[in-house]
């Protein structure tokens, strides 16, 4: 019994930053899981909802699936190889359990399934085990590195230059590569610009990127450092999350 | 008299790859610069007429505009900024002469503009110039680089890991930073993983992605490598031009 799972990259959730592609994956699917984190406000889940009802076959079946919770404490990437195996456990009942042979059940996941998104990894754990036969399908959607440079109307390269992304916790473990003077920071819950900031470092930051929350600032970090973090603050504590990303230039242009 | 310019990410030139956004942004225009590189194929230049007759208004008016030969010999970076300022004086007599205030002109642009194109850079350089009042839009597409990692199934991130992105060019003058290990590897029309791998390397590998003519291997370049040198070579005489991108990892995973 083969049974699908699509990975279906859609952007910030706006449907208008669907693909084709990513609406046609949505008609197709048999059932809808939908991880139900602890973190995830209402919010997100209405987003997410909105766009199964809206793309999604009548007879669709939506499962939430309660996040395994991670644990508190041990060597992180233990941590998360942990959770992604207890994640693959759950999915991987449901898809036994519900799905019919040649049946599809899909995930949409924010952003695209390549960037710094666990799904592709936990689908491949699903596979591993060999308990369910399973195709895998993804499809990309758009990012949020993608949002952020559209707002600020830039590329994300220089001339000639060269693309990093990388996250808060690894750029405050380990700083920029020798040679590397800018990065897309991703994850970054701390503000580690304000830290890690010359004098002359340039951001592009911004947060709840293709939502009507929508925020962009820019400038030198010197200049407009603390006004991110107020805003990002204030953005929290309504929503009670923010979503921010940023492009951090550790040497101004001129 | 202000004008639009809206730089319109469109993925492979699949409809289906368009978002929502690409699309409305199409049936805005008044006018859609299409840039006649001689290099374009007109294969291409069918994609992009296609997606412009598919979505465009029927007044839309397409303008072609030859592309400035780039000087053969001079310092790179040098050239390149030459030949943009070129692009910048042929763009704007077209904004200038062409559209009336109000109106908004277009550019279809391969992949995401935020990611190795030229556009924005272009558009900036229009604005700074002065002479025709612009507000540039940017709509982010599907780029080659989502593609390959769909294709692939992978993420392009390790656990905790950065995504470095660099061209061709650029790794075979400098090589990978101290610290990384793995990059994703755009406009190298010269095979240089060949001359550069380890023992060990890891390739994904992708050429015209998102067409009926995609090809992807994955192997250990010492394994795959010329076969990836010889279906290249096959695809670039068969249809007189190749786009294709891989990731490398110089140490292979277990």
């Amino acid at each position: 019994m083969m049974v699908t799972l699509s990975l279906i990259g859609i952007g910030s959730g706006d449907p208008r930053q669907l693909t084709q592609q990513a609406i046609d994956a949505i008609g197709e699917l048999d059932i809808a899981l939908v991880l139900d984190k602890g973190s995830d406000s209402s919010e997100l889940r209405l987003l997410r909802e909105e766009l199964l009802r809206r793309f999604g076959r009548s007879s669709l079946r939506v499962v939430r699936l309660p996040d395994p919770p991670r644990a508190a404490s041990g060597e992180y990437l233990a941590r998360v190889a942990a959770w992604h195996e207890q994640r693959a456990e759950r999915w991987e009942e449901v898809l036994r359990e519900q799905l019919s042979p040649q049946q599809t059940a899909g995930i949409l996941v924010w952003g695209d399934p390549a960037f710094y998104d666990s799904t592709i990894r936990i689908a491949q754990t699903i596979q591993q085990r060999g308990v369910v036969p399973l195709e895998v399908k993804v499809i990309p959607g758009i990012s949020s590195i993608q949002l952020l440079a559209a707002g600020h109307q830039i590329a994300l390269n220089q001339l000639n230059g060269t693309i990093h992304i990388t996250t808060g916790r690894r750029l405050r473990d380990e700083g920029l590569p020798e040679g590397v003077d800018e990065a897309v920071v991703m994850l970054d819950g701390q503000c580690s610009f304000l830290q890690l900031a010359t004098p002359d470092s340039e951001i592009f930051w911004g947060a709840c990127l293709g939502s009507a929350d929508e925020q962009l600032i820019h400038g030198r970090v010197a200049e407009v450092g603390e006004r991110i973090r107020e805003v990002r603050d204030k953005l929290r504590e309504r929503k009670g999350w923010v979503m921010d990303i940023y492009l951090l230039r550790q040497k101004a242009q001129s």
